[in-house]
């Protein structure tokens, strides 16, 4: 099968149609309309095969999470995704499998309203990098920038899921048949906090994706702001199925250290702290404190049960990290 | 290293920055603004190791071309290049061939007037992914389908050349110093048209890149216009290199079916005809018409010396071209 057939085959005329898309795939550059008074988030990310997912996944899943890493750092900005360029290399043409995988792209992408407006296919060793485009209103995309001393952290969801599932893999733990299910489906098909984003937007004075584990990305947003925080171990949430299968102990890697299960890590000022649980409620998201922002310069205090606690930091790194 | 540091090291704060660049490297994603009456056009092209280029391509060449080719797919549409993503996988970091890689991009990128405004760095076999951003005049673009029954056929510049230097250096054809040097030129550092491009809105009715070779693009665009076309070979321009290296009927496969030299290939009305030699002249772009569209169906009538001429189409295609 030939290049240009292949992205006729599996992307053009499939998916959604958006009026903001004046052109789609077929020409040499896709050509869309940015609505007045919004400034556009644009982001990138690439998926190596047994380097961020092991080179058995099920395509579907593949697809999905290839999407969801970038549609996630949309929703960090509080950016509504709107359009996504998608680059596949692929070793050999198995057309079952490239069925699958479109499959799966074209699910989340529907879900999440974004049409695939272009692609590149070119034969090498497997990889999906994926250009997605979001708008936001002028001058309230959320920043790494804003966190100010006093102001409370909090997350969207439980941590570690997608982790444990790696690692249960790897070193092969012993994990109950529910509860594998439940995480290999937060390692697979992630759920970028895309609505939860876009509420936080004038609310939260500060948000990134926790892609490379809490405590890095946390990091991230301290260094950029220029304050510390406090972190209270016992508030981060977990899963029944990773309270279920380490204990406390075992378990501060996963929720400390690993990514991968793209929840939102973000901050807000006490003033707007009564109003986030009922906004973010509304589209079924909990508000979730874990913290609070200090003054100092990048330093996370853990603190167990009112105590400091001690816990050698170690963020995710590729480069570093191997599934294979 | 760490792979944001690698970011920010090579890309963070180096190069140009433009006013509408709200936010550059360093956050989820980055913010930029959109000219008001302006579409934004949106590209992506993946070079992967042994397929778009030898291994041991010298990186600056590599950063350049990875450019180039994006840039060049903006030229097609007319579009201002604006900003651009960059997604590379490593298979090791070696620092000097990475600083001489980006050296590569920046140059490009600065003489083109473009902003980096993300990457993505991670390990796995040698590729890079860019996604190239324009901007143009709302309803000007160069699309594909607007050829129309005695519109004159043009490219912008010789043809072949880039790939007699692949196919010189696999066939280990005997090319003299100066002419090898000039054509390994064509091929490593190629120019995207991005003046010429934006000089044709307004005059020309269908344009493309040839990436594909003169028949495989022209055939996109007969095909997008449902119109035929005549093509004089001998009108079709080649370099001196290509000239004293080979003889007429051995130069026909790199002229007609090679790509990569980035030239455009596009039409233009009778009416506009005579504007556009003057217009083109003015950015040191000589416009030289090689043809003429016909009625039809996608077919192409070659002619020699005003004789039909029979030559077997081949296109390039991924999945059948090899490099390595």
């Amino acid at each position: 099968m030939k290049e240009f057939e292949l992205i006729n085959r599996y992307f053009k005329g499939r998916g959604i149609t958006r009026r903001d898309v004046n052109l789609g795939i077929g020409d040499d550059c896709a050509l869309v309309t940015v609505p007045q008074n919004c400034q556009l988030a644009i982001t990138t990310d690439t998926l190596v095969a047994g380097v961020h997912f092991f080179d058995d996944i099920e395509p579907r899943a593949l697809g999905h999470r290839a999407l969801a890493v970038n549609l996630s750092d949309l929703a960090a900005m509080g950016a509504e995704p709107t359009w996504v360029s998608i680059a596949l290399t692929l070793p050999s043409i198995d057309q079952q499998w490239i069925e699958e995988l479109t499959d799966g792209m074209h699910e989340i992408a529907e879900y999440f309203n974004v049409q695939i407006i272009g692609g590149d296919t070119t034969q090498g060793p497997l990889s999906i990098t994926i250009c997605a485009k979001g708008t936001v209103p002028e001058g309230t995309a959320l920043c790494r920038n804003g966190a100010k001393v006093g102001d409370w952290i909090f997350v969207t969801g439980p941590l570690g899921d997608a982790g444990l599932a790696i690692e249960s893999r790897k070193q092969g733990l012993t994990i109950e048949p529910e509860h594998l299910k439940h995480i290999k489906k937060r390692l697979n098909f992630p759920t970028p906090r895309v609505a939860a984003g876009q509420v936080l937007r004038g609310l939260a004075s500060s948000a990134i994706d926790i892609s490379d584990g809490l405590l890095a990305d946390l990091g991230h947003i301290l260094n950029m702001s220029q304050v510390s925080a406090t972190v209270n171990i016992e508030s981060i949430p977990t899963s029944d199925a990773m309270k279920a299968s380490l204990g406390f102990e075992q378990q501060l890697p996963f929720i400390l250290n690993y990514g991968d299960d793209y929840e939102l890590l973000y901050t807000v000022p006490d003033s707007n702290k009564s109003m986030l649980d009922v906004k973010l409620r509304q589209y079924g998201v909990e508000a979730i404190c874990i913290g609070q922002i200090k003054s100092g310069e990048g330093q996370i205090d853990l603190l167990h049960k009112g105590e400091k606690f001690t816990f050698k930091h170690q963020g995710f790194e590729h480069f570093s990290k191997d599934l294979s």
